[in-house]
């Protein structure tokens, strides 16, 4: 593909996109395919001769629209909003276009310090002290698991650059809410903690993480000689946004030498409202936070916000510095290489960039303060119906609710909430998430996609309700 | 935002894009920039009010081009290939329009099965059989780290399920040669083996893992009541494209039990010419290898594809199953984020069809043997040379060169190298890598940009000797 070709294409992917977007509210939320559909479209082989793109971008249309679940479309209320706006798509553009690696600041100063920028403006916003210095991580997932990597090595003392943890010395133990995002777990076993020195502690009536049971899980471990090591707090669990007590965690932090880790995923980008910050009260005792930018803010999907307290430690577990990463600058500049497990980076800023100058910070804080106001809209719409119940708090935009049909039992009563679930689906109006809490089925809203007007939740609640009968 | 305004922006920027690309060759290769400069130009706080992306596009060009280090500029010869071709950015605007997460096959059915028969595709195109199941991962060094992690588990016979590594059996060990890409001691230290147990290998004449050396490591290890764990093969180093005896290494894997996994990251691509798949003979006998489209291929970073022979066992390792990421379509179908670390999905495999479908094979392999035959070309200039020195043999597309100014003992010749590399990569003409070879100061030329035509590489070779004047 020459020059004159991409400008062509490209302009024709860029009114595909723009219409996709404008048309998108016509389309089922979720994808109505079924299993190898899509696959069958294409061929068993690649092709041996090129050319073929304009085909490629009429089957983009006819053989892969069909097999998206729209998470950009108004009635998309499952799992999380995944905001990918305008400028932000623009972002990536110019980030593909340029095409630059920013693992040391040499590959491409621009890189890095672009990022330095806008994370810290973003660390403006959500109004963290200057204590914290930011860097792009691709998921949480990956910052989670590198919090609880730097946790091991701050509290072993940098086992990794002697026995690491097969030393036979006291086991390390992490802690975190039975209602943790099961990030923390996969993160905890994959550092090579072990799920028998992993506390998942139970939570209260709000879904929080209870201290006295946390404090006596530290206790008796503390007891049989094992080791605290790292504390997990979440800011908006993933099933409820429950808000875990951050400060009286923070002081059990300090009192046995844990590493604390604030996961703030998703309400991360509420902290942009000045009125939501009690949420996270002692997040600047925290050794590290993430946050997504990537979710509910707007920013298209990878952008994970990673917070620390002490980057020369995250860079002594991360480094490492073989000649052919050498450069001139080293010492006196930022190599994001050594922030994260990865080498490689895209340029990811851009979109984080381009995103906050269109919208500006007035302009995100009125649509959150949108997102919040659609919440409490049908929390009162499901307190105030007779045969609905509302299974926890609604600080943020997910309202956690069931159908309780009379007469039926615990098990009759998943199943008829799981049939909910499936008929608001596949009937194509609007997208959920069942799920389980502690037991109960539930069906969980979360709103807050860019396109959500009240009007969307409007028409959830009317589909929920005509689901039942 | 708008649609009507992303219409409008979005043709503005692919014709930057175009413009850029177009122009690529007139810029500096490395960015002139002085650390802080591109900082500098960037407002301290966060706009307040929006509208701006007029301004941000003009800051784009003004500002953070001046800090770019232009890695598809047809005279980059530093690090490795990093190509991102026009049918792979429109890929990558495809999936950033559509906003997918592709973590599980209902999250969008397309996500999973497009990706499904793109990593068929590339699996026969670099002549892998049917054995091995390939998924996309964001860089080799999380794929080797995951393979560390399967390695671990395997072996441990899933430890992380009970004590993790603090179980206080008998450590673990990990195996690479000394010239293998510095992540795979990065992923042993994060996966906790720690340094006592990573043993790096000497090479021979060639930098290819010694097998004499290896065997006898292991035998100590095991007389020691120590455990093989984990053998990493690396097909093409990062120094100098070696090639380690992959099934000479399979035999020892297999008979100590050991995983085999093969870093292929710059070199896979090469196993696109049917010619160079000698050069990963035993390959088959790998339980994981990964190499990068994303590097020399032309498919946009980020793309590496991770290969295994048991994806049950990689979906045991990584596999967390929370309520509310259970769907109906469970076990019919991949669910993609228990193939890797992370959770979220961008839909990847969109730039990699677009990429193969506008390139075909039989265009890639064309593309692939000009960039060998430069590499050839320089070699023979730097053997007929007088004062010029080639370090390593020349397999693929890296040569390693430095010059012999008659008089100067070993340091003052290291010196002197790294001032010729200072003087090209200053001088804006070509960029390339001085990196380190077993205490030897060297200048590394990495050829295949999708750009770099023989003049280029001729262009170079007259740099270089230009700089020793």
């Amino acid at each position: 593909m020459d020059a004159q070709e991409f400008r062509r294409l490209g302009y024709q992917l860029v009114d595909w996109i723009a219409d996709y977007r404008e048309n998108l509210e016509r389309l089922p939320v979720m994808s109505q395919a079924r299993p190898g559909e899509i696959r069958a479209a294409f061929p068993d082989h690649p092709p041996l001769h090129g050319g073929r793109m304009a085909q490629a971008l009429a089957a983009l249309e006819r053989d892969v629209l069909p097999g998206i679940t729209h998470w950009n479309h108004p009635s998309f209320f499952a799992y999380f909003p995944s905001n990918t706006s305008y400028a932000s798509i623009l972002g990536d553009l110019a980030a593909s276009g340029l095409g630059a690696q920013g693992m040391s600041w040499q590959t491409s100063p621009a890189a890095t310090e672009v990022e330095e920028v806008v994370m810290d403006w973003l660390r403006q916003m959500v109004g963290l002290s200057p204590a914290f210095t930011g860097v792009i991580h691709d998921t949480a997932s990956t910052a989670t698991f590198t919090a609880l990597l730097c946790a091991r090595e701050k509290v072993s003392g940098y086992a990794q650059n002697t026995e690491g943890l097969q030393s036979g010395e006291a086991p390390l133990v992490v802690y975190a809410s039975d209602q943790g995002h099961s990030s923390i777990e996969k993160a905890a076993l994959l550092a090579g903690f072990g799920r028998s020195f992993l506390r998942l502690i139970p939570t209260d009536e709000n879904h929080a993480l209870r201290l006295d049971r946390l404090q006596a899980a530290i206790d008796k471990d503390v007891e049989i000689g094992l080791r605290p090591c790292a504390l997990v707090a979440a800011v908006g669990t993933t099933g409820t946004t429950a808000l875990d007590p951050v400060a009286a965690m923070a002081d059990l932090a300090e009192k046995h030498g844990m590493w604390l880790h604030v996961d703030a995923a998703l309400a991360g980008t509420a902290m942009v409202l000045p009125e939501c910050r009690w949420m996270w009260e002692g997040v600047e005792r925290a050794d590290s936070l993430v946050f997504n930018p990537h979710k509910w803010m707007g920013v298209g999907f990878d952008l994970s916000a990673y917070y620390v307290r002490d980057p020369q430690h995250l860079i002594r577990v991360m480094s490492t510095n073989p000649s052919y990463l050498r450069t001139a600058q080293d010492g006196q500049v930022s190599n994001f290489r050594d922030w994260h497990i990865q080498l490689g980076r895209r340029f990811r800023a851009l979109k984080l960039w381009f995103y906050l100058v269109d919208v500006g910070v007035a302009g995100l804080q009125a649509r959150l303060r949108r997102d919040l106001e659609n919440a409490q809209w049908l929390k009162a719409q499901v307190d105030a119906a007779p045969d609905w119940e509302r299974l926890a708090p609604v600080p943020l935009q997910t309202v956690c609710l069931r159908h309780v049909k009379p007469g039926l039992d615990e098990a009759a009563l998943a199943a008829h909430n799981l049939e909910l679930a499936r008929r608001v689906n596949e009937g194509g109006k609007a997208y959920l998430t069942p799920s389980v809490l502690k037991g109960t089925q539930m069906l969980r809203v979360s709103i807050g996609a860019e396109t959500t007007e009240r009007r969307h939740v409007e028409a959830l609640w009317e589909a929920l309700r005509l689901a039942v009968r």
